[in-house]
C-alpha cells in the first residue's frame, strides 16, 4: 500500500520566534481529501555528555507549556545553517560550562512526528574541560550530575520525562 | 534559583482541530519580560504491546510534516475526559487488531517540553486477541511485529526515530 500523501495546499497560519504554522490541503491514499495541521521548527541537538568521575551531565530548566521544571540533557536549537554537532558542542558549553574534546552522533529523533517538522540529533560527549556557562538572555539553568544507575532509575520513577533526554538514554542502552 | 516564569498576558492565534498556538508574555525570574510561543495539544497513550511469540507490535505510518514513512508503536490522542489507559486499549485495537487483556503504565513523556504541552502517556500490553481493525477515515497504516533485539538494532541503526516509540523502548530497558 502506497502511504503517501500528496500536498494539494499550503496555507501559514502563524510565522513566530520559534515555530511557524501551517493547514495544508492534502490529497490521501484512498482518493479523499483532508487537512494537515503543523508546525515547522528548527533543527536542534542534545548532548549526553560524561564527566571523568563517570556521572553525566543534566539541567532544571522551568519548561513554560508545562509550568514545571524539567529534567534535561543540556540541548538548543541549531542556528541556520549550522551543523548539529557544533550545536551539540557550542550549547552544552553555553549551558553547562562544559567543553568536550569527543563527541559522537548517536541518532535523531522526530519527537512529536504527528504535526511537527522538528528533528533533535543525538550526540555523547566526554573528555570534558570546566569552562564557563554563557546562558541567553531570558534563559535559566541548573546544572547538575548523575550516575547512570541514577539517570535509569528517574526514568523509571517518572523524574525524567523529557522524551529527548530518554531517547539519548535509549541509544545509549541500544548501543551496548 | 526560582527558575519559574509568571504569566503575565496570553494571546490565542490559532485555534485548530489538533492544536491551538499561543503567544504568552511572561516575567523571567531576572524581572525581565518575554515571550513564549507554544502549542496546546490534547494528551495521547502510546503502547508496547508484546504477542505470545515475543514480538512486538510496530506500525508503518506516512507522517505529513516529515514527507516520509516511520517505523512506530501504536499511539493516539486521548478523547476527551479519556482514561490514557482507554485510549491506549483502544488505539490499540483500532490500529492493528489486538485486543489486550493486560495493560501496565509505564510512564509519560513531554515530547516537546520547549513549545508544546503534549503529555503521551506509555503503556506495556500483553495478552493479546486478535480482533478487527477499524482505522479512523482517512488513517492508513502497515502493522508488523519484531524482537526485542530487532527493535534495539532499528533504534541503533536510526530506522526507528519516533521519541515516544523510543521512549517506550527506554522505559522498558528502565524497568529491566
Amino acid at each position: 500500500m502506497d502511504l503517501k500523501e500528496k500536498k494539494l495546499e499550503s496555507t501559514t497560519l502563524y510565522e513566530g520566534k520559534i515555530i511557524d504554522v501551517y493547514k495544508d490541503k492534502v490529497l490521501c491514499p484512498n482518493g479523499h481529501i483532508s487537512y494537515r495541521e503543523y508546525i515547522k521548527h528548527c533543527k536542534a541537538s542534545c548532548v549526553i555528555a560524561k564527566k571523568d568521575n563517570g556521572n553525566y551531565i543534566l539541567e532544571k530548566q522551568y519548561r513554560y507549556p508545562y509550568d514545571e521544571v524539567i529534567i534535561e540533557f543540556p540541548a538548543g536549537k541549531c542556528d541556520l545553517n549550522e551543523d548539529p554537532e557544533v550545536t551539540a558542542i557550542r550549547e552544552l558549553e553555553e549551558e553547562t560550562g562544559y567543553k568536550t574534546n569527543n563527541i559522537k552522533y548517536l541518532g535523531k529523533i522526530y519527537p512529536t512526528c504527528a504535526y511537527s517538522d522538528e528533528v533533535i540529533y543525538c550526540y555523547y560527549a566526554d573528555s570534558l574541560e570546566v569552562r564557563k556557562t554563557h546562558l541567553d538572555e531570558n534563559e535559566f539553568v541548573e546544572v547538575f550530575e548523575a550516575s547512570y544507575d541514577e539517570i535509569k532509575k528517574m526514568i523509571r520513577d517518572g523524574d525524567i520525562k523529557d522524551a529527548k533526554t530518554i531517547a539519548c538514554f535509549a541509544f545509549l542502552e541500544a548501543n551496548k
